[in-house]
């Protein structure tokens, strides 16, 4: 059968074709984009994707992700954070959305993950030793446990408040509030969001 | 106030922000899926990225895309390419689209395009005086207006049928058939899409 498209774009097609959730018509939708597009929009792309891996490290105190003349994260040293208090995320891209919000000033801790026996993620893949290791040292006053609402989160959540309580340090462990996101309405929030909301009812 | 991500991360995630439909999220959620993948495979997207504009080139004739060592499209030169019967196309993945029926044994001609006043685009700027030089020169027998079936896809079709009638060139010209795609339920089918249906209705 005679070629239908040149090597080069099918290359690309098949490139793009890794990423998570696109199919072959999304792949192919952002090839043709670029092969019309000014060569520097390629380029600028080719060229960060190359530098992506070398571009970036992680934080060893945090684990988020940082500059190579970086030696600790920002988010870390600046004056304006307050170490005592420490958020727990699954991965470096959550910083991003509590960042977002502009109402957090302590530091963050990337577990890296979440204990997950089914893709034979255990405890110890996890950064929890340093994590109990920052809660001394920082004289840390309060955790808060942002790992996701899954499962998986859940469960990782009380391994980490059971770490914490079995190492005798003492320090306030909390966990972000379930309930009715903001702009959905009562009907179509699912049972056990509603069934949180309820339980976490607050005094007006 | 301090920078959440690393540059190069930043830049990524930037430079897939601008592929058509690519939001935020998901611009961050491919950077972070090549940041954690191998480098093997994030080197083969930015390398076949770079060599995109430069590995492909626009077949002379049927304005297909093709290989740089190659000066015709091969789905014009195979022998087994019936070159009197031409599809016409709006842009060259329809034509991987056409292909992947495995129906169709003619020859194509990509547009590049379609007449559509509200872009700036005139007729001039599509292929079709090549179109009607390859109808006489090929003596093409028949001519699938392949097109599609918006507002400009039909204006350019007609377009094209007028310019070969005036052309005086005799061939037998041809849509592609409006109906109920396969798998859709009467009921969920468009009120045009049907009226289509009726219409080209066939006889059993």
């Amino acid at each position: 059968m005679a070629q239908i498209l040149p090597s080069a774009l099918l290359d690309v097609i098949e490139a793009f074709g890794r990423l998570p959730g696109v199919g072959a018509r999304t792949a192919e939708r952002y090839a043709y984009f670029l092969l019309r597009t000014q060569t520097r929009t390629t380029h600028e792309l080719s060229s960060a994707i190359e530098k992506l891996q070398t571009g970036v490290k992680v934080c060893p105190r945090t684990f988020a992700l940082i500059n190579p003349d970086e030696s600790l994260s920002p988010l870390y040293t600046s004056a304006d954070r307050d170490k005592q208090t420490i958020a727990i995320v699954e991965e470096p891209l959550d910083i991003v959305a509590l960042e977002r919000t502009g109402k957090f000033k302590g530091t963050y801790h990337v577990l890296g993950g979440v204990i997950s026996p089914i893709d034979g993620v255990g405890p110890e893949q996890l950064h929890i030793p340093e994590l109990l290791g920052r809660l001394k040292e920082d004289e840390v006053s309060e955790v808060i446990i942002a790992t996701n609402a899954s499962v998986e989160g859940e469960s990782t959540a009380l391994f980490i408040q059971r770490q914490i309580s079995d190492a005798g340090i003492e320090t306030q462990i909390s966990r972000l509030a379930r309930g009715i996101p903001v702009g959905v309405d009562l009907e179509y929030a699912d049972q056990i969001t509603l069934a949180h909301a309820l339980e976490g009812r607050r005094k007006l």
